[in-house]
């Protein structure tokens, strides 16, 4: 790896060493409906880059779920028994908490101003990724939006039609923000994925003496949505999607549910 | 921000929507004593790059660590009672147990193989971090590498030493690889911090409609280190040094301290 070098718009850089992140914009508003693929070729077009075969891209959840409309009206939503009590505990609208149990499997913290839940897809998040900012404008009513059905689908599907249209063999990430236990802040997590590997295994490689390495699963899908979220701005400035380009290519492909800790390996259930 | 444009090697990009990570590699073994900024200036100049203010330079825990002189050699450890009791446990090496106790503050988690602990900075993580790969030559004896004593400090040293030396104001940031609850893989995340905000606090911006944005403390430093650690890799290919250009100055400075989620808004302790 190391004694091969290529230059790259100047510096010299071996191969693998070097990363590019581009945040597709402006991007457009997204309606329900709307062709995700035809919105990624406009916008790369308007700003003159072609996707290459390796490269990824890094779709934040909201335009996946705006596309396939997850866009729930909340004057439609009778909150039941439970979603009245909890509501109270944790100070939300009852019609969300309703949205969340509905989109949940348990509960499993709460706290004033807090509800993280096992979201029906084994992912552990507050409000079950449930979002009500730069949803629709509130002239129009309340509006929440929920994570798409099958991220990991959504991203096959929309990873296939960008091979059908550029004839390119790309990566697909679905992002979403988490917060975590113990550090403050979010920080972007892979949802959904396709053409990649999602975790990289190192166990078994060597260290620089030789020596096995130990703790060697990498979360590498999870640190592309990381990176990806540093381009991608969180309030009226935001780019909901981004090109990376520079990753070596990982295999076997695995969807963002590899990325899930089985319960029984889970300590912080 | 959406109107103005530059042309950067090849596509029209906005400002702000871009990043480049290059690795400086290849770098050199480090030694205790070892003069980073210089090792960083020479690895600069090796790949014709040259620093800009605002770059940020991502630096592994372990270079850091060893140019402190971190470095244990276990035959001078002896375990106490209460590290031969967890050692067995947990089924790890009793030496390396009793510095994970004399490291940490409290244990967080124990199971087999598994010893996660509140590392004495407050860092919840496995083995206090400690780590015996790329160490040293087994050849030569069995070694432990702790974390270094003050990682922000290290970060702002060296930051000190990078704007002496090349008359630019970068921002550093000290990584170390986590594991993480409920999610398989580790990922980079920033414990030392000088010259940008570990944390981005955007509440009180509006979204797209201009809502207020609720949940928007992001962990802007870790979102960082997990981007390096894309490219660092880690095992005998390590690049153990990140170049990140292209992230707008963020402010106020801060430590990595304070990506710490104080005890009383953690929820699983």
């Amino acid at each position: 790896m190391r004694s091969r070098y290529c230059r790259d718009s100047g510096p010299l850089l071996a191969e693998g060493c070097a990363l590019q992140l581009i945040a597709l914009a402006p991007w457009p508003l997204v309606r329900a409906g709307d062709d995700l693929a035809d919105q990624t070729c406009a916008a790369l077009a308007a700003q003159q880059l072609k996707l290459q075969s390796g490269d990824v891209l890094v779709y934040a959840q909201k335009v996946i779920s705006k596309a396939e409309g997850r866009c729930v009206d909340l004057r439609t939503v009778v909150p039941g028994a439970r979603a009245a009590a909890l509501a109270l505990e944790v100070g939300k609208d009852p019609r969300l908490v309703e949205l969340v149990l509905r989109e949940s499997t348990r509960i499993v913290r709460t706290a004033k101003d807090v509800l993280i839940v096992e979201q029906r897809l084994g992912l552990i998040m507050a409000n079950a990724g449930i979002d009500q900012s730069n949803v629709a404008d509130p002239a129009s009513g309340e509006y929440a939006l929920l994570l798409p059905v099958d991220p990991d689908a959504s991203a096959a599907q929309l990873r296939a039609a960008l091979l059908a249209r550029c004839g390119c063999d790309v990566a697909v990430i679905i992002s979403d923000s988490f917060g975590r236990p113990w550090r403050v802040g979010t920080v972007g997590v892979a949802i959904g994925c396709a053409g990649l590997a999602a975790t990289r295994d190192l166990r078994g490689s060597g260290d620089l003496f030789g020596r096995a390495l130990r703790v060697t699963v990498v979360g590498h899908a999870d640190e592309i949505a990381s990176a990806a979220s540093l381009l991608m701005g969180q309030g009226d400035e935001a780019r909901p999607v981004v090109l990376v380009r520079g990753l070596p290519a990982s295999a076997p492909h695995q969807r963002a549910a590899a990325l899930l800790r089985p319960p029984d390996e889970d300590l912080f259930r």
